[in-house]
């Protein structure tokens, strides 16, 4: 049994936990990491400084290539804004010769601020929270994402078919 | 499908690997956490300091937990020297309602000084290596392991069979 990592990157709102959720019931052998899962164990160790958030994604991309490496289907749900950060797990995967699918989950800022499923926006607005991702710290949009969804123009089971295509475009059988 | 930890403990030389490595040729869906694993990857920018080395551990702890509950069974073999150390790994596990197995792999220091795989005692004794567990740093014996092998009196696959009754009696299908 081979695994492999959907990465799943996007705005705060922008649809990453529901789409995790979805695709976790579609596929068998597959496990979510995301920030409730990681920060309080694995990572309880860490902040929200720059340097943290790095580690953070580190981290999460190191234990994803571990679960995919033993045959999960690691579902990562992460802001991870930095392109670099990304590129990092990507090359963690590569380097196990595991396969890495870079989901860019995508709606446009005011939807996701609209949306705001945890109420993090009107807190960064506030100023309760500092170096929010889309407010006061970039996202940098993924270039050459493997697929990328408009959640604003397509509803979810639209979202996790195009997923699903797109996995079996790559030879996975699903 | 429930997952589970089964963690090896013990001096270098003590077996410990090769218990691993045959458990998991038994074990369906099992993976082998080890430093040589973790050591490259996830804990790469840990040194051997006691912090770091509690801090390899802790994560180590962490890492066996999410692979289970992925439906893993996580063989994990790390000296793991010291006893809060090991039962901070067991309360990540019953925390999340996850089985941990605490193997003792025991053979006197004097045997596993002789069979020293990895040359690693002559390099101790030379001076090469600092806080090498046995010679000047300790080894915490387990004081309720859930199994404690003496390899120095039961050959592989006696250990293997001993292992695998553990888990028998735990009301695991094998």
């Amino acid at each position: 049994m081979t695994g492999f990592t959907i990465w799943l990157t996007g705005l705060s709102g922008s649809g990453k936990t529901t789409i995790a959720t979805s695709l976790k019931n579609k596929l068998l052998n597959s496990y979510i990491l995301d920030g409730d899962i990681l920060r309080t164990g694995l990572n309880s160790d860490l902040g929200f400084s720059e340097e943290d958030r790095r580690e953070n994604i580190r981290r999460v991309g190191e234990v994803a290539a571990l679960l995919s490496d033993a045959g999960i289907i690691s579902i990562c749900s992460f802001i991870s804004p930095y392109e670099s950060d990304r590129d990092m797990c990507r090359k963690v995967h590569a380097r196990k010769n595991i396969k890495f699918f870079e989901v860019f989950v995508n709606a446009p800022f005011n939807v996701c601020e609209k949306r705001d499923p945890k109420g993090l926006y009107k807190m960064a607005q506030s100023g309760k929270i500092k170096n929010f991702t889309g407010i006061d710290s970039p996202y940098e949009e993924p270039r050459h994402p493997d697929l990328k969804l408009d959640t604003h123009l397509y509803g979810i089971s639209e979202c996790v078919d195009r997923c699903i295509n797109m996995l079996k475009n790559n030879g996975i059988k699903v």
